[in-house]
């Protein structure tokens, strides 16, 4: 039997050990553990909260963890206590990404006031979304009030990560071949700020004219709030250049959002909906694993490629066999 | 007892009377018409499907019902059967348009090879769109070869219409204040042709621009086929201008993708992704609709935006006593 609120009162006084063994339960796939995340969870809940929460994507070799490493020193030196969480689309191809991200942020990881966990392996980016975000109401009831969440621009881990935090930093390249990639894929749309990362020695002029192209860019999109403009700066991670500047961009964003109302809003809505996505999912599982419906779903779904049956009629067929089962 | 077969081979034959029963039973909100209109449609599904299935989406106004009324002339002309559908998401709110419809498309309405279903009303954009897609089957059972659905350029009725057929048409105005409102939406990533409308006169050299303009962030998206370019063409709906055009885009663009396997391919998937979007839809209305889970779901979800409890907490809990109640 695990002592839960022993657990819980070690994570509130930010007990390292305890901040682990939540984890583990956390991250657990084994179903006890899962219902006593939940009672853990519940219990941390009221600790949490009392952070910034900012999501940073870019495609690989970005900069991302070098502009993490070097904003979360920043911040430990401010006095903050940084967590860095990461959701890797990938890490259940490559084995993780613990090693790689380790290595990048050295320092970061043997600063006292800086705790670092690298993406859990997981089946779905459901999964590994789920215990992300979990993990960080962990983190934050252990007292870390800035988390940094990293993610690799592929397709659908960009706009997970952005419906959990509260300020979404897309990092991109000078002129890399296509300096619009981010508008193809939407996810201008979803940043809060554009950071044009390398922005040093002979980049410099690239980096400008990339800042040009981003910023008509944004003129083509509908704001996201009117209480902010989103800006495009130029920052070189790995020369510590535009490290503070992104921290006051942080800074001036939350105060805006706060002023306005928007800051509470955001997270209530964020919270719901990620109810609302949770319990579909777990709904489809539901579903999915349903002996009855498990029997007869290929041969209906083939059934309808070969148009044999109707969409209406196949689905019909599978509500009913589901229905019958329960 | 309705005489379902008797329906089946009257709709087979071309027979107005059993075309408008039937989709009088598709559009059915009665449960046991429901019933019947999925035995209905699976006996006409083998006839079904030897026809051109055509989008055509645009901002109210933009002249759709007009180039509608002009292509379908043109179509009946070179001895097709034109069958026009509705998907409008306003219907519900404005008593629907079938009026409007019927009086802006008066000559093509008169036209014995010419058929004009304006949408049903419906409670959900899912549940117009579900009508319009089967009304669609039972149209090409009775003969007609080519199906024109319009649906104004709002929100998500356009990817919905998108996702129904083989062609999908944007209509644009010259010059509307902002030449690019396509990229903001998505839109532009899903239509296979741009139709500048209005293009005459005066208008010209604004359409030309808009052309121009449209062609530019053409560029910026990614091809959907690499056996199809998408193009940006004049044309005048009023004036009858670039109609005659138009039917040879969309006769290019099918060969290219029969050609290619593409409009087999995507046919299929369409009617496999529509399964699904039934089936998740009709379960998550089981799921709305279970009294456990009512009684249970305004708590929870003001729990989480309160944060009294987790998303994940609340979750577990309303999945609990759907499994229970079953
Ligand atoms: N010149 C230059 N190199 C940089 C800068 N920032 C990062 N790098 C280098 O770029 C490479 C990739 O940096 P990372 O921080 O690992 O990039 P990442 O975005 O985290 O990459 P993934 O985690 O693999 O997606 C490393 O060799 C860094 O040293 C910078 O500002 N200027
Ligand atoms: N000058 C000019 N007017 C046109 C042209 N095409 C359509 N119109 C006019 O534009 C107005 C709207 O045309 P509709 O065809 O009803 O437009 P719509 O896109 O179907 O509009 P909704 O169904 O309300 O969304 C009508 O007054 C048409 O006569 C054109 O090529 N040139
Ligand atoms: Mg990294
Ligand atoms: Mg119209």
């Amino acid at each position: 039997m695990i002592k839960l609120h022993d657990i819980a009162e070690g994570v509130k006084k930010g007990q390292l050990r305890a901040l682990a063994k939540a984890i583990t339960l956390v991250e657990s796939r084994n179903i006890d553990h899962s219902v006593a995340a939940t009672t853990l969870l519940d219990e941390l809940l009221p600790a949490s909260g009392n952070s910034i929460r900012l999501g940073i994507s870019g495609v690989p070799g970005a900069g991302k963890s070098t502009i993490i490493e070097a904003l979360g020193l920043h911040l430990t030196g401010l006095g903050h206590k940084v967590a860095v969480l990461a959701v890797d689309p990938t890490s259940q191809l490559s084995g993780g990404s613990i090693l790689g991200d380790k290595t990048r942020m050295e320092a970061l990881s043997r600063d006292p006031n800086a705790f670092i966990r690298p993406s859990p392996s997981g089946d779905t980016l459901g999964g590994v979304a789920r215990k992300t975000r979990e993990t960080m109401l962990v983190c934050e009831a252990a007292g870390y009030d800035v988390i940094i969440v990293e993610t690799v621009g592929v397709g659908q881990s960009e706009i997970t990560v952005a419906s959990m935090v509260d300020f979404f930093m897309l990092l991109q390249l000078p002129g890399a071949g296509d300096e619009l990639q981010g508008i193809k894929k939407g996810v201008m749309e979803i940043a809060d700020a554009i950071f044009i990362n390398k922005a040093e020695g002979d980049n410099r002029p690239k980096a400008e004219l990339a800042r040009q192209q981003y910023l008509n860019a944004l003129h083509l999109l509908k704001p996201k709030s009117t209480n902010w403009q989103v800006p495009v700066r130029l920052c070189s991670a790995l020369h510590k250049q535009g490290i503070a500047e992104a921290w006051q961009t942080v800074h001036d964003f939350t105060q805006a959002m706060k002023a306005s109302g928007e800051f509470e809003q955001k997270r209530r809505l964020q919270a719901t909906d990620w109810m609302w996505t949770l319990t579909m999912n777990d709904l489809k599982d539901l579903f999915m694993h349903d002996r009855n419906v498990a029997a007869l779903l290929t041969q209906m779904q083939q059934a309808v490629a070969q148009g044999i049956t109707t969409p209406g009629a196949a689905s019909r067929r599978l509500i009913e066999v589901f229905k019958r089962g329960h």
